[in-house]
């Protein structure tokens, strides 16, 4: 499926700063990448940059001059996906994880896993394989927090969206990863583009591992899983800003759509795989 | 200077089970190995495991069998080390941080630096230069907190370090850490085995990067900086544990030793270090 | 029913200094005095005091000189108390509370009912009588907290135990009241001796006002339900703290029994009355 | 001086509900109620109230209709005040205050002193009397803490404001409050009116009890001190709400007004009389 994404973000610049941006599409065996462009309003550094705490491209951008600056990224991506059968993967076997799943199991600043182990096990006690503990994860915290805007704030974790009952995606995310940590199962955060996203959005959504496979979820069933195009993932929101500003840098606004080439686009909805017992993963 | 070190770690395991033990000491090109020596007790599975989230040596045991099981480590290590005085030192420029630094600006578990930007600020806003604000927090810390064995607990972090000040040297390193990368000044979280510690236990300490340099802190001041044998580092203790135990593993104990081969051994200490306005950089 | 209590409380007094302790017997038509004795060990000046946030008979020792100092209390009680069919009980009408129960529907410092909102529904959400939701919060603090002594700390809140699964007298009764007054039930908190407890100690339990009576809840199940014998209640321990101490005043130790007079004492136990659908009551 | 002033609350009703209002001026020897009124926009039914919690006269409003509610209140108050030195006031006592001082010494739930005994020493370490103490923690929360509307929500506490550095007059109220508790002087939280208050809103101040005395402070510094009217008093902002709704109320608005008769009222802020080192008492 091929799609066509864009973000414009704007910014006030204030005296020499600079901007880490994380917009640039994923490019992976499932996301190829067919064309992208990146372009800034005015006369600015540009460097490539991988960080090491997140899968990404990132791009620094270096402001000398104070002004308005917008950044516009477009780009057009093809993505693949599979739907296998949940009953089909095995529960991760510990020791057998490689160092490169391994952090995904440890508590992170938003995702305090090790807190919530009594209720991870509590809501999810009646099911016995890891991929019926991560749907009921995922099912239980789609029905029991409210999407709710402007109500959260960045310090919020995964413990205050488990009282609070209210937050936005990258609330919903943050607690569903805790309670999957929580439960000895691997999980990551993502951010990504998504297609028919009302209104359009960076969107956050996370993978299990579950059977040497990751699983993508989406908890807020927001998001058609087979529209999404992926841009970064790492612990939490704290590897994966859309955007670090240093310096004296304000009034952003953002703007970002997602289309997908085919027009007959059949979303799968977390619902529907759920009640199949289905996943989907972009391997 | 030459140490020899050594760790026995006692578990009664129950049934089949795994540790991940980060013992073994870091080969860098300041710390050479000698020699080293890793034995158990019975006959188990042991593989070497580099985990993506820290720098260390892991070693991964796979226990079948239950019963007592004792992990042996001893090493000979070379360590060297530099003394620098700290107004060499400049500032960090955040735009210049390459993407192996950045992830130690960013908040983590046991670390939340985004809640303490205000109170960083008060404690080192009479400093100018970034080596002088990295050390007046972590004179702050050793004089503000109160070294106590048995208060703090495992899920405790930087803010609750700050609000009750007690803690082992887990805790003096978290809010050390937090209050580092409050002040844009990225900072890592070290363990190492220390000569002359008083008792002998793993200890942790930090490193903040400061003019292109890891400058080596200890805000317990119960290490003497230039008798420290690295084993480990990562964002916070979330990513350097000791041992990670998966299935029905208890009764641990520990002993740890680090001794000097010299006999003219100096400790360097931090008070020193601090009044003379030094770094040391194990570099 | 006939109850002998007693309470020691030793201290090292160092320079001037008071205590202000709360071990007396309430007196109220269900539990009557017989005979009470306070003495302490040597010459010091003695308050009796009522402190305006709780309802109790605190007693306000005055020490000039430093040394040791020992408190003793003794008292005979009669104790008298009601059973009554849960089903019998009214929702509270949140409407006519009277001024003097209003507070105890408010969050307070170890309460946070204001948080717990949610948990609460989720706990109790199929219940529909005051009594059924209240009887099965207790009953879900009960089988979902750990009985532990020595891993919660005095300043641990209802979210803490919540998370932690475990704690003392103190954190179930904190835990369950802010349930409760989650709930629109209002419910306080209450310090008792206890026959049968073990070890003996003083213990916290709670009430919660439904259909117009004050209901006798124990979270811990650790004492009989006709065997407690009052000394304070308040909005939770805060308020009713068996000693606060100002001055230099350290290593205290607790000495703490209560026996039921009558051999044929047959205990009431939370369980059984959970059971019944049945709630004790001391008018 | 005589003030009048207004109180106007819209409200929503849906279903039988009641509203328990916390608007009427208190009366006592400091503020005569001259004259006043209370009336609603359409039949209910009225209730007197006093609630054990706190000081105030409350009024609770039943309501069986649905439909549009409005409830108006003006009154008009004669206050007097005393202005006395600072330095003639002598540091509580802490073993000769009365039950009637004591719970304004404990933790309440915004105000977790006991959380910040060491912050609160930190900031008043220098101050040898309790007035300038007091003094101190107020002027330190005028300057740390940053009036901002919309940031701070009714579940933050003294510990959140601590760390955001951000809020309303009752965040800086409660973190003033609970670092003067903290420091062992009772302290309790006012609402009022007040006089020359940009925008008209309710407000809230505090009280500290030095030398057998309540001194009157405001840490946002935005009211003039001899221009308040006050409403209620309690431990915080738990026991004296503007407004408790029971049942499906929505939709409030607010306004209010107070303005003094006298046009030559002189104002007397909160920065002059720290520098004079001075304290406003209404006895």
């Amino acid at each position: 499926m091929i799609f066509n994404t864009s973000a414009q973000l704007d910014y006030s610049v204030n005296g020499e700063s600079s901007i880490l941006a994380s917009v640039k599409c994923l490019c992976s065996s499932s996301q190829r990448l067919i064309s992208e462009n990146f372009t800034t309003s005015r006369q600015v550094e540009l460097e490539d940059l991988e960080v090491d705490s997140a899968v990404g491209r990132s791009t620094r951008i270096k402001v000398l001059e104070s002004g308005p600056l917008t950044l516009n990224y477009q780009a057009q991506v093809e993505t693949s996906y599979e739907v296998v059968e949940g009953a089909s993967l095995a529960h991760p076997i510990l020791s057998d994880l490689t160092g490169a799943i391994l952090p995904f199991l440890y508590p992170s600043r938003y995702c305090q896993s090790d807190r919530l182990r009594h209720v991870a096990t509590d809501i999810a006690e009646t099911e016995s394989s890891a991929f019926a503990k991560a749907s009921s994860v995922v099912a239980w915290v789609y029905s029991h927090i409210n999407y709710s805007i402007g109500i959260s704030g960045p310090s919020d974790s995964a413990v205050d969206t488990l009282l609070n009952r209210q937050g936005v995606c990258r609330d919903f995310a943050h607690l569903a990863i805790s309670l999957l940590r929580a439960l000895s199962i691997p999980a990551r955060y993502v951010t990504v583009y998504a297609h028919q996203l009302q209104p359009q959005d960076f969107h956050a959504c996370l993978e299990a591992y579950i059977g040497g496979r990751w699983c993508f979820f989406d908890p807020t069933h927001l998001a058609p899983l087979n529209g999404v195009v992926k841009i970064a993932r790492g612990r939490d929101a704290a590897d994966v800003a859309v955007a670090n500003l240093i310096g004296d840098i304000g009034n952003s606004s953002f703007q970002v759509s997602c289309d997908c080439a085919d027009p007959s686009f059949q979303p799968l909805t977390q619902q529907s795989l759920h009640e199949k017992g289905q996943a989907i993963i972009f391997s």
